[in-house]
């Protein structure tokens, strides 16, 4: 699984200002990172008339859209898909995911608290809770950066976060669910099938391996 | 990998409108359906001042926005990535996918043709033209069908591509690359890695398997 750390906050708090400039500053430190927003409200995204809008609009499950500078994918779900999912299929090339919005998903936490707005924050006592970046005065252990303190912040991504996956990362979705794996499991995957596939013509140095396999019912 | 039919033709002869005639067909007979449309010209999708547009900006290399209904993702690529790519990673759980605009690609195609725009079929002789959809006459031995005949399109690509690759697949993306995979090697990765996957708690009918290794250098 790619790293992930979620931007949380009350509407207003400045989740969004906050995360712009934390892109900024690891992109500056040479990282890559993706951002995936969470919108309770729905979205729209597309432009009405488009050729991917009548596509979709015709019952595409999927649209995508390619040039050579970048690719859009837009796809319906039936039911919200959880952000692990999203990430793991769609955003598992990256350094570090910033998420903004899933309150009640288990990432690690940075809470965002504007005194302007609230002054009483959501996740005091939350394990997964790495630091806030508020202009309210708080007690207690957990580090607080001011609200404009994105170098502070991108500190801590880069130690807490980026760095305790340094190792690599084995990733297993059956039927649409991801599976959690134990330890044991995680390297006998990793090894076994990199085994496999390194033995295969022009794939000797192997380091990425995505590997789908679809039965038919 | 998926099936795939591109439908080619050009600039003006009806491409993006016999796609949105099928896809409803498709979509009415049960199938699920992708569309990859290829914009040479570059494409603008996201809208300016919204969250995703500043992640974007800021230097997120992929940003994604998902609701209940729907979910989005937008990534920068170096350099084009070949449609299989895009389909293997992100249109590979759907029945067909129906490409606009690869013309250079090997996928079956079908290519169509307006009297008002050319009368000279560009395909005219490839191995991999399915059909023509058309209001010229024509000689020869390829399937035509009609500018309008969305039903007949249907049929041929229910017949001659989706139904070909009822059997199930697999397929192999190693450090960004597809790997062609022989049968032999394919019925060794599906049946090995299957029976590994199955013997894990809770994934004993797994039916789809996605797996992700990565190894830092």
């Amino acid at each position: 699984m790619v790293p992930i750390i979620s931007i949380v906050g009350k509407s207003g708090s400045g989740k969004t200002t906050l995360i712009v400039k934390v892109v900024t500053e690891l992109r500056r430190r040479g990282y890559t990172v993706g951002v995936l927003k969470h919108d309770a409200h729905g979205f729209e995204i597309d432009h009405e008339g488009k050729d991917s809008w009548k596509h979709k609009q015709a019952g595409a499950v999927t649209v995508a859209l390619s040039s050579s500078e970048k690719f859009a994918v837009i796809k319906d779900v039936a039911k919200e898909w959880p952000p692990e999912r999203i990430i793991d299929s769609y955003l598992n090339d990256l350094d570090v995911v910033i998420t903004e919005g899933y309150k009640k998903s288990d990432f690690p936490k940075i809470e965002v608290l504007r005194k302007a707005n609230s002054t009483k924050p959501v996740f005091s006592g939350d394990k997964r809770l790495l630091a806030y970046a508020t202009d309210v005065k708080l007690k207690g252990d957990t580090p607080v950066y001011g609200l404009d303190d994105f170098k502070g912040v991108a500190d801590i991504i880069e130690d807490r976060i980026i760095k305790k996956h340094a190792g690599g990362s084995v990733s297993l979705i059956v039927d649409g669910s991801l599976v959690p794996l134990k330890p044991f499991i995680d390297d006998l995957l990793r090894e076994g099938v990199t085994g496999m596939i390194r033995s295969l013509k022009g794939c000797e140095d192997a380091d990425e391996i995505e590997l789908r396999i679809r039965r038919r019912k």
